[in-house]
């Protein structure tokens, strides 16, 4: 059986399991003071040509997410999000464990526009008995494989800088976003179009780890408290600056992330092809095709996939998803299963 | 100026203001264990026909509503709601800031169905990776002044019983619930089909305060210790128990609640002979017509009212709110305008 | 039976009630913006000198104090208090439920000094390893009826001064603490030497309320949102500001404190002749006094009394507490007793 | 520059990375779910003679703790501890972030006694103004090196059956405790003896990870939601499982325990032939003697070291470290300079 139910099935990238045996008896100083990690901030830094940002690595995506939100409210605020957002969705309530409300934007494909945050922030008088919106959280790329494209991005942007409002990217797939062969955002335009990001590893090629990124100075003051406070600090810091200073060597990680949505890229082919509607019009390294129960079960022989949605009686949107270690033999071999169904 | 906006404007009704005159300067004992509540408590165990339930006394709706749901969830639980629950919409995010996700379902005149709730519990795997649903929160007056009807509230009720939830009633508006002329829901049934509920004072002719009843077993112990951890619990407790003990004489909540709504439907009646569209069905002391722009102006000319939301260029659904207080002589009046637009 | 156990028995002050039968079926419009809580702000800053303090009205002391607390600290930050502090003795943890730490100090009579504040936060390096102090919280007069003198209060405020911390003032017996004899602190020195500060209504002749008196700029912005989130914010919030507007009137509120701590005063002059030793040197309306069980019981034939704490197996620390509504009957009876022991 | 400051200066054990490296490229379910964590989990139960005990891990020590005490307190429950205890001083409030108040009891050498809690508990009357106490927290071995014997654990235990308390074991150092040459406990009374523990890995050899251990049923319905929401599940669970695969394989985990505490035993031995003072008397893997500070410089030339505390002008306590991964000669090399002292 081959996988392609999610991206994070396998270990690290050959590169940074080696950079870890070679430091592995290495003394670090704890919690991140280390030079692995101010040698992955500054590699970081560069890559998305943000000199001053705050650099930080956490250990998960929920724990990324909760951690910079908790950081940026006031008690009383809180977070725009589409309703597909993973905060909204697959954390158990983390942000509102937290004490904030997730203020549920409805979404297309996964995408909320400048104009929806315009709008309801304009209905949304300063008044005491709602909650205040803060911030607005989107996921680059999108839960659905999507991408903001540019104008969208720069539009959500200055939308939240007239309204008092904190742009945050949740780049938990941030590398297969910029690889999107229909994208234009740059790793620069990231930077510069938010107030804070993060650059995921667990989906991209490391053990485990996602880098906070924060470009707008009011976010950095004790940014670390709120970290140790909700267990996200490790106390051997460098190993999370371990695998960004391997993942941010050279490039790596916009090439792996370049190598999964080509991979996933042709199967969306295949997908066409066949004449497959998808369920949403993704172009990066998760796809979602709507199958019929009968197509699915033919794949099911070969492949394991997740179901995302019951479509209709007969069929369902199903998740595909390639990642930076599918092999090129696991794609033939689907994209040959596809072209028999 | 006659004010229609709200159903809180005046003090006390005559008979708690003469109770409280009785025995302000008698020694009660602190925190709600004194004659008065205990009194209070057994009349309201004896008209909601719940002999066994635990009665609390709370300052306000929205203490009331988050100690409720603070007290019976788990950390890891979300209420389900109407998109137009108070606890959704104005109550600044006090469940989240408890720690518990607003788990929101469309509503159509700010009526949820156990339909609607039974297929999202079904879709619910129990999944960690989501929040755990573990209460049904409805109105009862909604925000938009409709009832559930027995049979919807049946439903929901063992359509709870079915998905492990409790149901929370939220009595702010109970008495002017149970005199709506289309509703079937006695006092009885509020008591036996819920988990919980409040009897809502603050807009049915007290000072302030909600009684907090308790039916499920589940959910009495340790109550008061969530009231006191969350601010809700008043040294003088027994200004509390004065209040619904003269609510409570004779059946005056159930009166007072049969006024304010009487008046409320002389108001649709005229409301409805002038042909003007409502934006919810209401049958209780909150009526929300549409007008014009320059038929609300002209209103405004004598009368106070609350632009609710804005229905189309032209027009907005304009609150008109009747209470326990509003004198014949001012619906008489309004009743009058309305004839003359 | 006489009851001496705590200061809030009975109701309010007879100018109290009769200002609340004046306005009771007034129109006032809702949440604390109508003109008595107008009135009572307007007073409350002309009696402690601090014309531009923001002044909001809360129903009782733990809603108040978790309120100014979370109105303040950011998530990682904690406030330094007394052993003895309400915050950490007796309110179910409220500040802790809001995410705070109490960063406790040990007390000598309910009192903590600059140089204790001073070395901790000396010691307290800038680590995002321990929770970082953020506020003073001191009770005036103290749970143990003792007053902070003028040098005592100026220092501990140039103290959070010097290291950026706020220092909060528990006024939920301003008034009695403003009478103590012994006492050389204003109401200006009150607000002078603080950043915010309540004045207890309910301990004070009140039905309930305190009013929450800010004077430093940075608490002001959203406070209002934390009070209704926290569910201290009345829908009827004049009652509070008749409340306020009568005892502040002709300086009522003063007047009431020193009559109760006169009759303290009696009381103690009675238990120094009787050569009781006293648990703490209190100079306020609550007294003392060690009793042996025998003497204890001898005064419960009349009198009721808490039981403070046990000092050894055969005496403890019993609390008498006066109130702006004990008789003079009352004290000479119980001085009576307290000769014949 | 040897460094003796703490015992999390290196990565992994050799036999984790070689098993890291082994496994990495094999495809794994998410969260835990894996064969891994399943084959580390019964290697734990076994090891502790706890068959039924449900296993999960975390990614840190913080982390660890806080979900546990959240997962298994109501609101207004707080957790006793020592006032030296890592959930007091170094987790930045997390408990209280999570809502709990930490309950502190003066310690010595790190430990509190059963008679402790037992009063404690005795004088907390069910009382609904004060915190419940609801779980005690014990460190074994202590932040000060120290371990609990067994009498002393048994006492504990039973103390809070009898009062309704959980007991939960902080094993973050559990490894060093075991092996302390002067301790009794052994792993099956870890498990027998506390309704739940930790088995600490990042300062254990593990690259970071600990395991916890839930041996009271009551405790165990759910943990996995409570984990997720606070940010303490790993998408990459299996890298936990393989780390506590190969820890717990033979034995290891104890012996790198052993070794560590056999190494800090010899520096001990020195120490007191040298007459210097202890601080605390630890006999595990720290050790704390009080050095002058010229004392302390003289040592500074070849060792890092941590000042613990200052034990009067011109003295310190110090903080000497081992871990399993400390040479032989690093520690005669510390050996000699402390003879030239």
């Amino acid at each position: 059986m081959i996988s392609f139910t999610c991206d994070y099935l396998e270990g690290c990238h050959p590169s940074i399991l080696k950079r870890l045996n070679d430091v592995n008896l290495t003394q670090h100083v704890g919690y991140g003071m280390d030079e692995e990690c101010e040698g992955a901030a500054a590699k970081l830094r560069q890559a998305f040509s943000c000199g001053d940002a705050a650099v930080h690595f956490l250990t998960g995506g929920t724990q990324a997410n909760t951690t910079v939100i908790a950081a940026a409210l006031r008690p009383y605020e809180g977070v725009y999000c589409a309703d597909t957002g993973h905060i909204n969705t697959h954390e158990t309530g983390a942000v509102e464990s937290s004490g904030h409300k997730c203020l549920v934007l409805p979404s297309r494909d996964g995408i909320i526009t400048a104009s929806q945050v315009s709008v309801a922030a304009a209905l949304q008088a300063d008044d005491e008995h709602t909650v205040k919106p803060g911030m607005v959280y989107i996921s680059m790329s999108t839960e659905l494989g999507t991408v903001y494209n540019l104008a969208q991005l720069k539009d959500l942007y200055y939308t939240c800088r007239q309204h008092g409002l904190y742009l945050f990217i949740d780049g938990a797939r941030l590398g297969y976003a910029l690889a999107s062969p229909i994208g234009d955002v740059s790793p620069e335009d990231i930077a510069r179009y938010s107030d804070v990001f993060t650059v995921g590893g667990t989906k991209m090629g490391a053990l485990f780890g996602e880098a906070v990124v924060i470009t707008n100075p009011e976010l950095k003051p004790r940014f670390r408290y709120v970290m140790k406070q909700r267990g996200g600090m490790l106390a051997k810091g460098w190993l999370l600056g371990v695998q960004f200073n391997a993942l941010m060597e050279g490039g790596l990680y916009f090439e792996l992330g370049r190598k999964a949505v080509a991979q996933a890229m042709r199967i969306r082919t295949a997908l066409m092809e066949k004449g497959l509607p998808l369920y949403a019009d993704s172009s990066t390294n998760q796809l979602f095709p709507i199958l019929t129960d009968d197509q699915l079960e033919a794949l099911e022989d070969d492949f394991t996939l997740s179901v995302w949605d019951r479509v209709d009686e007969a069929s369902a949107a199903v998740r595909i998803c390639t990642s930076w270690a599918t092999p090129d033999e696991h794609v033939d071999r689907l994209i040959e299963a596809i072209e028999k169904l």
